[in-house]
């Protein structure tokens, strides 16, 4: 039995929710590990990103989202209102900026991603992806995104890959 | 360690989404693998399905959607509404519907299954559950359904199974 | 190869959907394991509950709901509202009813969690995550929670954890 482990660096720069298309990246590590049937969990240790399978739309909006990606946005935005400022939801509460700006020295406006943290807990922290034959079995069309939900600032994300198999 | 991919086809001629309950199916797979503790992860390869664990509601409508599975598809349709023509989303834009027209030979009728791609990604692709003393811990009344939330023409699909364990 | 489940037993006593963090847990099970390097996957049996990872927020409602998570009820509450009353929901029909009463000597008001069935089916039963070097990939500030969505009654629940590796 193989267990392979594989993280990869993306950058979040837009100051929007962000799609990093990672199926690339998830295929590399299927090839390094070796593994010829077993599961890939691509995974998220971030609280306010997500990981989804989504068919590429081929069409985009001018700052690069696919089209396909941004109606899942507009329906995710009647559920979790983009946050626009403190008390619009619950979080962060006063607790929370305390510790946020004692502790951690972050901006108290930095907390206001409350609707990423809500997203990200409704779509998934992962998906859990067969590997048959050294392949990752996406379909035709499927493609594997990061989803970072955070808008408020720009950020550097890690994804995880865990590959078990033989 | 034992790998074990089993995979069955399903039908759904409905014109509306479609539950089909694969429990069976799912038990089946652990008793020809021969695993007696691990997991099987339920997975859909399609951008437009979802895999899910629910009750069974015993009650049925008329086109035999269980009860608590039409619930489902209610609240769904307040956040995802049913794609009825072009424009209503983004998805289908015009190069998408050139490739399935051009490179892929479909209708360009049958993009307009937005709502099917976006509720795959929110309800997510794939369930993965404990095998426990060769039978999947499914509780007292849980069934693992594989959803196709296509209703935009009757498709013959594929849900795999992917156990690992001993 | 080592396959390793564990179970905990949580009490939801509030009569509203509660969110239980077994962090601690999951983390005791990977050490009892003795797994370094895998995957831990966290899943309800329960139709009416769901595994989320989410930030630990440190505000706290009266009743002791941390407020992110309870700004995720409020978001889920606009999709699907809680179920107060029979033919609100299509769920729980006749059969259903005649089925919990007749057969499972149950109260017809306990089948009025048609709300905590949706939600769990849409929020998903498990989440797999990274165990790395003997460690859960949980980043800095994640928690695992077991969410009960069924308030209707005080209910006894298990929490699974099965964890692959070596």
């Amino acid at each position: 039995m193989t267990v392979y482990h594989h993280a990869v660096e993306v950058h979040s720069p837009l100051h929007k929710p962000m799609f990093h298309d990672v199926t690339a990246a998830a295929e590399e590590a299927v090839a390094r590990s070796g593994i010829r049937m077993g599961t890939i969990t691509v995974y998220s240790a971030h609280t306010t990103c997500s990981v989804i399978i989504q068919e590429e739309s081929h069409d985009r909006l001018y700052d690069g989202t696919e089209h396909l990606l941004q109606d899942m946005l507009d329906c995710l935005e009647a559920v979790v209102p983009t946050c626009r400022h403190e008390g619009q939801y619950l979080h962060p509460g006063p607790l929370h900026i305390r510790h946020a700006e004692d502790d951690l020295g972050e901006k108290a406006i930095w907390s206001l991603n409350t609707d990423a943290h809500i997203r990200s807990g409704l779509v998934g922290r992962s998906e859990t992806i067969p590997i048959i034959d050294g392949h990752i079995e996406l379909g035709e069309f499927g493609r594997v995104y990061f989803v970072d939900f955070d808008g408020v600032r720009a950020r550097d994300r890690t994804v995880h890959f865990q590959l078990l198999g033989e």
